[in-house]
């Protein structure tokens, strides 16, 4: 079970060597990335864009390119398809977004012909290893999916538990969040919650435990479990692997503060897709590409999109 | 302008010494802050409650009862419709829970009679000091108003506005929260914190400065506001004072997040109230306690609620 991203790292020594296709790969943080990810043997690259460029950043931080397959694509649209397509036709494993804006990107990840969608919604996981909590937690959705309906959440909880399985994380425990712990008409994310945890229990979510709706002390916090009236019968006593939000807003201010407040490590992946991909953004440290770069290729192993 | 808890106490020590009536206050863990508070010269105190029970766990922890009125009521609705009666008029500065639910207890504060109703919503505001943050956050709402309207917003804005300047902010920044900082009509959020922004521009919310809607990173972190296109020109760069969330479940997991993750002191009153009401929960330390009657104290002072 990989309870931090050397966990991971060390799970990949055993794996085979991916293949990242990288769209648009005239950016220094992502070159810098692909080289460490290549150094540790996690993947190879294909990359795909400016090849003027890609040579022009390269040669000032002296990458060596004779190892790398580059594809000349000056055009952001057609880069984007061109190693899309790779990703699609299995010449390459995962998809990793470059110097070009998400939406383009996107589309690309949705092209009918040559894109990777699934027809299931896409979503997000972001993976973060916390100082003093000794196991990964799987953040959804933070990034991507605005207002996840109960279909959604029944479809995304099903995402993160196979990245999470991925990860090594046999039968994860999942906390779908709120406010409060007991079940509230007037908050409907309780109602969802509490239904979710029964179609896990009667077997139409699998391979997880689901228990909510939990606050966040409940599903993080082992101490607050112990103190807190009827917490301790609970299947999720502070030991929660993944954390689903009710909303993006929700998410994504837990995650940002998470990053504010505490030194982390984290990754994170597109789920959804018929193969990992990786949309980190512009401020992402090279550390966060390279532990995105890492997830995406244990989920690449086990394929279970 | 107070930049930390230990700020707040030094404001208290030229203001006149404030008086609590305290419901219920056969609990330990109340006592202690009560004890606290008084010898730190921040507020005395009325014990409202089982008399038999006061002085037996005030034996046990070694407190001298001799400084304190104490007012025997066994009975805990009519214990708090004592006490809070005592701030009704005006025999009290600040009305605090002590061992009764918070149902009972809110139904005190909401009495016609003798209560401290304002004829407006009821909210909450939370106080942080985090370490590596050089000023106090004030969160709201994270534990009261489940989804607050608009309108709602506007009047949270204006208690957490008087909390602050309270506290010696005098012009507090403002950031209506949320998962992106530009407006999509797509999240009903983002077009609220952009109207709230305008009510501000055009003087319906005074006392302050209003930004919306914005990141957790734009509000809290100046770095990001640095690298982010186009951070740096909004009215807040990293340095809000006032977080304003979406709704409940997002203050309160990020709330929750914050204290399992930093090492903070924190303190919270209700707003919205004729005088200032402490309603920390049965896990809050003694130290959250004191802490709130410390900012309730600041808050009387001021009597701007």
């Amino acid at each position: 079970m990989s309870k931090s991203f050397d966990d991971i790292l060390a799970k990949l020594k055993t794996a085979s060597t991916k293949k990242l296709a990288v769209a648009c790969a005239q950016d220094e943080p992502v070159l810098e990335a692909v080289k460490l990810a290549k150094e540790r043997g996690i993947a190879d690259a294909i990359l795909v864009g400016d090849k003027d460029e890609i040579e022009r950043i390269a040669a000032g931080m002296g990458m060596d390119l004779s190892q790398y397959e580059i594809i000349d694509v000056k055009d952001t649209v057609e880069a984007a398809t061109t190693a899309v397509q790779l990703v699609h036709d299995g010449k390459a494993d995962i998809y990793m977004k470059g110097q070009l804006d998400s939406k383009t990107f996107l589309k690309s990840v949705l092209n009918k012909e040559v894109g990777l969608r699934t027809g299931r919604p896409l979503s997000h996981v972001c993976v973060f290893e916390i100082p003093g909590i000794d196991r990964l937690l799987f953040l959804t959705d933070v990034a991507f999916m605005p207002y996840p309906t109960l279909e959604d959440k029944k479809v995304i909880i099903e995402y993160t538990v196979n990245v999470a399985r991925a990860c090594g994380v046999e039968c994860p425990k999942v906390a779908p969040l709120a406010a409060v712990e007991v079940v509230n008409d007037k908050m409907p994310v309780t109602v969802e919650a509490a239904e979710l945890t029964r179609l896990n229990e009667i077997g139409e979510i699998k391979n997880c435990i689901v228990d909510g709706p939990l606050s966040m002390d409940l599903a993080i916090d082992p101490s607050a479990a112990e103190h807190k009236a009827g917490a301790k019968d609970r299947k999720i006593v502070g030991d929660a692997d993944i954390l689903l939000f009710p909303d993006i807003h929700a998410g994504n201010l837990t995650y940002k503060t998470i990053v504010r407040l505490a030194t982390v490590k984290n990754g994170n992946i597109l789920t959804g897709t018929k193969a990992p991909v990786i949309l980190t953004s512009r401020s992402d440290s090279v550390e966060v590409k390279l532990n995105s770069i890492a997830l995406a290729a244990v989920v690449a192993e086990e394929k279970n999109l």
